[in-house]
């Protein structure tokens, strides 16, 4: 039996993520899923947006299936939740892999995910506010194994995106990464942020393997997901190594949030990532959600008049179907 | 006379900076030109990408015309001529209009030109290397400011882009920009950097004057040229309190260097910028361009065949016959 922590946070979370407890159940009888609170109303109760002992709890499970909290950014010492479990848990890699379901093809995006501008909170003067952008050697080494390792498995390449023209940081994260690369036979493209912008909309399917640095990699993703049809399907991996947390990247929605309308397939493929790094099946999750996408009624975010509902059956009679 | 600094640079530089000053003459016989020197080969020499006496006389000038130059990133200390010169010369607004030239469209942004990630070199230990994010009450005003009276002029609002939910810096701006804009009864948008990235290709042309932090505006305005049918035509204005900087926003482009086909229109409309700065008419050359466009044969990052001299020829011929 595997045990997974379910946070399912507020906004559109609870919908989609229940629908993807549904599809994981279809598949499989192997996981037990313990649920968790998080996020802002938590912080508001008692100083933190986790507690400790349930941030205890979770570290003993084998992964976790997180929704999406709405993170406000007025309130001051207000860590969003998200940022605070991928740093205590060292979810150093954030996998994400925007699909375009009706041919096969993906944009895979490797964002370093605990270090950059995210290292640490940055400090307010009554002058000035200053944040930090941290590349560390450890840091820097993991990512880029976890990258290369994974352009070998999928025989590509990577794309490297910095701004080494400009940043110290993303210097010395290149040498790291044409390093390991050299030695691991894996080649490497370099790609500058700015211009990058332009190649990832007119040419989306031609970088391989993407890896950059944790702001970075936050903008390139949400960009690329104009590529998908809809936000509402893109999935990522946040990976450390000892757990591993699964979630959608669109977030809380609020504005459609109790409608039933919330598109479910992000936090879908979530799961079967998640499925795939318990080594249960996860490939039949998403092959049976290329062909629902194929003929079935979708959401309206991506032009159906579908509801979320709907969405998650369909894709588990396919799964039935096998 | 006003006197104009020439730096044409390399790669494509002198090729379109020499349309530029071609298109000027052709408005104007009040503008005398002096060219300087500077860029990688100068700091090879001199250790600096441009002499100390040479920005002494630049000081002087009413303006600054700039081409574009290619900046390695693996020479250690060296920091590229553009961001010297807007840092020593303290130009602080960086505005670039992205132009749909068929229907007079326009994306306006205005990007703060010194501070953020780019106030100062970042430190690299043996384990780790630290860029600052640095955003001062000063220069955060004064650039709200500029963004806000350009508002204002266009009859339009604000979109301030902010990464607010993680960033210190940017909850200080924020602060900045919404204290301003309410005192000037100018509205404000927000928008976070990275969903902005889907706003911007999916509604180009909905979000007023575009007002975000040095990087993320470095990341925006290569995306909005997407827009622009290619990067090859957008201008921008460097403006500080002393003088301005005007240039293409495409980069020198070694490539297609020497060919011929370089697209002016970029520097063609950067000059056009910088007439209306000098009060002159800048207007006749935007109208000229735009005309030219609708029928002319254009670069072949336009789909075109035209060389660069045949755009410039085709402009000027319009403006002769205002
Ligand atoms: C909510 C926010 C803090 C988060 C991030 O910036 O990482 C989100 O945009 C994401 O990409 O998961
Ligand atoms: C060349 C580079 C340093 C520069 C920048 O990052 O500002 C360029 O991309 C620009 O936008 O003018």
């Amino acid at each position: 039996m595997y045990r997974v922590a379910v946070i399912k946070g507020d906004g559109i979370g609870p919908e989609v993520v229940d629908s993807a407890i549904r599809v994981v159940n279809s598949v499989t009888d192997r996981i037990r899923f313990y649920e968790f609170e998080g996020g802002f109303e938590v912080f508001k109760r008692i100083g933190s947006p986790i507690s400790e002992d349930d941030l205890k709890e979770i570290r003993k499970m084998d992964a976790i299936l997180f929704g999406a909290t709405t993170t406000p950014f007025n309130v001051p010492g207000y860590r969003s939740l998200i940022v605070t479990l991928r740093k205590e848990l060292d979810l150093y890699a954030n996998l994400r892999i925007i699909p375009d379901l009706s041919n096969g093809k993906e944009i895979v995006i490797v964002r370093e995910n605990t270090e950059g501008l995210y290292a640490r909170d940055g400090i307010g003067f009554s002058d000035r506010a200053i944040d930090f952008r941290i590349i560390t050697l450890e840091g820097a080494r993991r990512i880029a194994k976890f990258a290369i390792n994974l352009a070998k498995e999928r025989n590509s390449f990577i794309t490297f995106v910095h701004k080494a023209n400009v940043l110290k940081g993303d210097r010395f994260f290149r040498e790291i990464v044409l390093e390991i690369a050299e030695r691991e036979g894996v080649e490497v493209r370099e790609a500058i942020i700015d211009s990058f912008m332009i190649k990832l909309v007119k040419n989306p399917w031609d970088h391989g393997v993407i890896l950059t640095e944790n702001m970075f990699g936050d903008i390139i993703s949400d960009l690329a997901t104009i590529h998908a049809g809809s936000i509402g399907i893109v999935p990522s991996g946040n990976y450390g190594d000892e757990i591993a947390l699964f979630e959608p990247i669109h977030g809380s929605a609020p504005d459609i949030a109790g409608k039933g309308i919330a598109n479910p397939i992000g936090a879908i493929l979530s799961a079967a990532m998640m499925l795939d790094y318990l080594g249960l099946n996860g490939k039949v999750v998403w092959e049976a959600t290329r062909r629902y996408v194929r003929y079935g009624n979708l959401t309206p975010d991506m032009g159906g008049t579908a509801t979320t509902s709907e969405v998650t059956k369909g894709i588990i009679s396919e799964i039935y179907s096998f």
